[in-house]
């Protein structure tokens, strides 16, 4: 591997820049899983998650990846053969569709074209058809990855209710949390997933389930075959700080610097910072005469900005020279949007003058590269941060 | 948490003290999981992994902790109401047997006293029996973590052959594997399962299924769900450097460094120090006149010893006693050996006088508990190593 | 100390930023500084540190901050009342006559503006005219780092010989050496004084001496007491990997891998990359109207550039807005200079985007506190990156 | 340099094991030495580090090794021509002496046969003698590091008082301080010479001098050349936190968390360990028949043990295979006690089973070279720990 001078921007929808704080936690020598000092770890860190996720229910850390967290969503709460309204935001919703496949859900699949959120009314009205209730949870993507998408999941709770449907609310907030405005309980979500790597500002290798009751509930009757995804026990144990087989410790210790870091700054302020920096990068990427990938301005994520490339024009390409001269990590295009889109994370830990540099090495890849663009776009993301709070 | 001095002894049979390059190449950045860097690593470690299984099959590496590698084993290979062989050495073989119930699975489990390794005549003699190849899978813990009793895979395989029987051999070796010989592809191993914090010297988080052609084919007629745990998606990507989902990428980059300390010590020389420093246990532990929870001195195991404590002595209170006065983590005795044995880790990275401190705190332990032991363990400890090579 | 989110931009001209790799060889344990694992570190970084200087005479290594080299170069060469003649390129330069005031030397200075380099003519003709070669010692800075000015050193070695003076030449590249190219011996420098704070990539806490034959000879006559920066007895005892004294043993471990990085760029690629970067900001500077410390362009300096602020506005108001809103150090004026400019350095670890991250935190600086200013440099910065190599 | 597995045992007396968070401290990124953060730091850590000198007075920190800091304690205080009594407690009285006489001293040495300390009568005798007070300062090394012995400031201070005699009493507490009880305030000392590698458990590269108020005010007509060592202007600049020249960052925020686990610990508690490692050492030590460097029992050193080998057997050839086999450094003897002696370091960050485990090492290493010993030292000093508080 070549070194590369400077600091590496690691500029994707995550795995995100972690602090040195949560790096150097996480070096820390390994602790014995069942002693003391570990549960007082587990149990502070168990109490801290909940704040972030604004829940006063239970929240399930598992020592897996994301994608684990999607399936443990189903395998806790259904059984074969149940139906699940599952909304195509893009390619982490199609993901999460497919492991349902897997575990022999039937998924209906609320198509779209990759570039707007989840449609409530959509939801609502076929929630309405279901008379009998066969649809047994609605899953939703709340931040797209794969385009740069917020979905409103408020929208989507009211619309379930109208319908006055029974089916559970679960939602992915894999790339959100943390970053972005999230209300596990005033929103009525039933199963709220989340990673690691993202706003918390961790490396890869911790997924979350927060539950509610009424996701506790359905459990009982829930019969697709579960072990290591199983609620019920982790959640016996981590009464007193342990689990019930080996945990991440030193991603815990991690976690623990994480959650002290996000509360040192203040939730509010994390999303304002966020914010900001997503409405530089539109207003970049705009000045630049680029679209974006998101569609509905409502929608704009503030995690992420998914760029469309020119018609004959390889986002990849793109990606790999700025990699070369700038030391900076891009996003690519998943699936149907491969070499269509790149993705500019603005997501973790940051600040104005790593966003501008990030949008500075877009700006110089677009020129070197002969993607037709109009310059000064940085400048006017300046203009507005420097005009900013 | 309150500070002790000096450096904390980690005398678990894992998670295992790391050592601090291994804890420093996990505190680098995380790096862009599908970028070329991680392509580079993700081709180093899958390669160099083979080396510490002695396979030239596919590792499947799991950005999950121990218990979920068992999960996999199964799910990849079996069908709901299979029959699986099961050997209870101890806590560990009977976890893996409900997680195979909790599938659907229907164990055959061998039972044991926890104090000796699996009869491969016992097994079979029972496949013998089975002439309709009712039985998919023989599963056996090649390092009983919860006694110290280490089991001779194979003469496991030489029974299973010796019957003429089709079943699939899965072996635990999330303890041993980089502390004790272990040989997947010449002992006809299917499946082996293992973790990262043991004898791999990294903290939890990563575990490990070593796959032969015949598991990889019964995966065509496996139909219990998986997905997460899927090998062939995971095998097909891995032959470029990368993963279908996150990997958990900065413990990979811990196990690169981890894989290049086993190899420069030289695999021969890690097996040799750990069965020094077990002998040097054992002999320390006869000398107290504390009996080894194992029965047959063949089946020692090179990571832990388990020792029993004298009736009416509880051993979690030798061990807090332990820890506050020695800043040292012993392992509890589990489940039915709770409070009855306390288990001495000698795993992962040590030397001749880390396991003489080791040795020290716990006589001195017994000592301050009054526990009736014939003191000079120690000293007989340090007789045997200052004689050894 | 409040978390203020993202990484620091520490834009000084030393201490620099450091590379990950080097604050991780620090933080391993310390070693015996008289085992043999040190002597092969030792004579590892004493051959290495050559490379950087240029030079096949020995470099003396101190565990002491820079100053200390300074008044190693005195007192291993002068005796008291000697003369040596200075040149009044900043406040780095006044502080080095300040240490031989204090030692007893006199010095003649030659004063300057504090906006440009060392005068060889001006040296050379004060030198001809010292026929009795009262003058014992010729003290230039060559990269003067309170102003941003790169002193020709060759053309001051040039102007000494064409005077045939045997007077000592003594060169301070506390901020050059490792960013700007330098060449010990070709240019027949006697004493070349260094950090390891800015070029080398290193916390402060090591100084540097190369050392001449004949300031080696020198060393006999000399009379000035010392007894910590003597050069001889470190010089005999470094010939094993050793020193008389406890070296700072977690710092050598960091220069190891130092020169590793710089090796493995090239020292060429190094010196140009900082080309680039001061060029970028000069243009980027020169663009916003303000002033560049330097008047004379042969003589900018690679390192670091100083900007004068328009009159009536405090450049120290300006940095503590901008290390609020950027989390970003800049260098402030000093001595008379203070308030007046500001310096930014570019020098060390660092690539493109965090040179326009820098840019982009002055340019918003300016605007946010009402600096007159013609907004775009740091467009005009980025071109000028876009366009090179 | 070979991979040893394994913790290194780093058990000299000095430079110390470091504690990890103390190594990640220095292993934060560099901050600006004159930025409102590092003013904060400086504040505290000047603040911190007088409660360890137990002194109201200034504490100078240099960022320089402790050899460093007795050259400070001289030039600040003395003038060309002055007499100043020494103590010859062994190899680094004599080095300190050295000082003196390169400096233009005329020290005048009590001398001793290396295993005693300070006489103080002996002191007080030739102060008395001194009518004309021609001895300007008298000199003593509180711990001998080279032998093991403790001297008796207090009574020093004493005999100076008793005597009427105005010397200035400086004492070098390189090796004791932070691991024995100093009081510089309450034994009058004037200046306290320090560093920071031994029991301020960080690694080499600050150094101290802690300055009493006639100290001070002796400075005004010290005529011994001074800049880089020069307590006012660093006393001055130190007021608002910073340093009048480039301090070692780094070093000092370890010194932070350095000083914070001092006193979370205890200064008292901090003591007693040392104490009871000390006295284990030498029951140790005296079970196996070896004779102990000090003579005295009074003045026997809680830092470390000085060992004396057999005639006719090689210390440093016993070194070397303890640190082949056992991974661990101990003391070489030095100068005239080369190969004669060896050192056992109890000093820094250690517990129980660490010093059992050091002791293991040497007892194992006699064992194999072959030196006439009674086994069973370790178990002797196991009996006195496990029966110790």
């Amino acid at each position: 591997m070549r070194y590369l001078p400077g600091r590496h921007f690691l500029q994707l929808p995550g795995p995100t820049n972690c602090p040195l704080p949560v790096l150097q936690a996480m070096a820390m020598p390994t602790i014995d899983h069942r002693g003391p000092a570990f549960g007082e770890l587990g149990l502070e860190v168990l109490a801290g998650i909940k704040t972030i996720f604004k829940t006063e229910q239970p929240v399930v850390i598992y020592p897996a990846s994301g994608t684990g967290a999607w399936e443990a969503a189903l395998v806790n709460t259904l059984s074969p053969g149940d139906h699940i309204l599952m909304y195509e935001t893009g390619h982490f919703a199609t993901l999460w569709r497919a492991i349902a496949v897997r575990h022999g859900l039937q998924p209906e699949f609320i198509s779209s074209d990759w570039r707007s959120g989840a449609d409530a009314a959509a939801i609502g009205a076929r929630l309405a058809e279901d008379k009998t209730h066969q649809i047994k949870a609605v899953a939703v993507v709340h931040n797209e990855t794969s385009t740069g998408v917020l979905s409103n999941i408020a929208a989507v709770r009211k619309a379930i209710d109208e319908a006055r449907h029974p089916a559970l609310l679960l939602v992915d907030t894999v790339s959100s949390l943390g970053s972005a405005d999230y209300r596990h309980d005033e929103w009525g979500v039933d199963v709220t997933v989340s990673g690691s790597q993202k706003g918390l500002m961790l490396p890869p290798g911790a997924s979350f389930n927060a539950v509610s009751q009424k996701a506790l509930a359905a459990t009982k009757n829930a019969r697709l075959p579960r072990a290591f995804w199983d609620w019920n026990e982790i959640i016996a144990v981590n009464k007193t700080g342990y689990w019930p087989y080996t945990p991440n410790t030193n991603l815990l210790q991690g976690l623990k610097v994480a959650l002290g870091l996000l509360h040192e700054e203040g939730l509010d302020n994390v999303f304002a910072r966020h914010q900001r920096a997503a409405e530089a990068t539109r207003r970049c990427v705009q000045h630049w005469g680029l679209e974006i990938q998101c569609r509905v301005a409502a929608e704009y994520s503030p995690i992420l900005t998914g760029v469309r490339m020119p018609e004959g024009f390889s986002a990849d390409k793109l990606r790999a020279v700025i990699l070369e001269r700038s030391n900076m990590s891009l996003g690519s295009g998943l699936s149907k949007l491969a070499d269509k889109i790149f993705r500019i994370g603005h997501v973790g830990d940051f600040n104005d003058i790593m966003v501008v540099g990030t949008l500075a090495g877009v700006e110089m890849g677009l020129k070197v590269v002969g993607v037709p663009h109009r310059a000064g776009g940085v400048q006017v993301a300046m203009d507005y941060l420097a005009g900013g709070a």
